[in-house]
């Protein structure tokens, strides 16, 4: 087994989109910034997001059975470091990013997201300090224009069709 | 639920970075292009990767219980093209990217891969058409050079330290 230092120095160049992951229902309300989102299968669509098992969006999420994957476009720098702010309230944080809305699942929807995935959780599997939470996609809400923002080598690279916008 | 291809064209927006994931061992040696591959936690490290349960990789990948992923560059979308080409044989995908090596577990290593992590399958957990293969990293290669190649809207973003380099 090698060091974390190291396996965090290798996962460093593994480019991943951002998205901010965010959830609502009898656990209440939370959000937080991730790029641990990958897609799974489209038989049936699902998709996978790891959440620290520590954190108190892992246990809100659980108990709420719901998530919404808003992937956020290179604009979206300054909300994805709210929403990875632990210094800031749930509250806080879904005030000082712009609007809201909803679809199926009643998780939030960020308005102007690149795309907004709506989802149920149908399992969750727990690893090591994580939980690997599986999701079926019931909602989706996509931008006109094709946007992206990927996390590498530590900075931000924002996306624009095929075109590279800005980088930071 | 919502249908595969707007599941498809929504995954299409979520950027990810594109890899060879290569085995060996007694179930035979193989190698396949994916960008299903998330880090899941540094306690202990561990990361998943997504595989069609109707490829040979996976039955092979589940004999041989070990995969390196192999981290491509801007410089690799000919290789990327390569070990996704159906028509291609093991050998002929081999063959044709260059050298390999190997590190701990006898998994095939790109010798010029951005990054190459080599892992032990830990867990399987079998979601609709695909295995996620939940994987302890027992080695690790990294390049001198930072560079990365990002898949996102159907095209190719090849990433060099904080600067974009190319897109195709």
């Amino acid at each position: 087994m090698i060091g974390q230092q190291d396996f965090r120095e290798a996962m460093s160049r593994l480019g991943a989109a951002v998205n901010i992951i965010s959830s609502d229902g009898p656990g209440g309300r939370c959000g937080f910034t991730a790029s641990a989102v990958c897609s799974v299968t489209d038989t049936p669509p699902t998709l996978l997001v790891c959440i620290n098992r520590t954190s108190a969006s892992y246990q809100a999420i659980r108990e709420n059975g719901v998530l919404c994957v808003n992937m956020l476009a290179g604009r979206h720098k300054d909300i994805s470091w709210l929403f990875a702010d632990r210094n800031k309230t749930v509250d806080e944080r879904f005030a000082g990013a712009g609007g809201w809305t909803s679809l199926t699942t009643g998780a939030p929807v960020l308005l102007d997201a690149a795309c907004a995935v709506d989802c149920r959780v149908t399992e969750v599997s727990d690893i090591g300090s994580h939980g690997v939470f599986f999701c079926a996609v019931v909602g989706l809400r996509l931008s006109d224009k094709i946007e992206g923002l990927v996390y590498f080598n530590r900075c931000f690279h924002g996306l624009e069709g095929s075109v590279i916008t800005e980088f930071a």
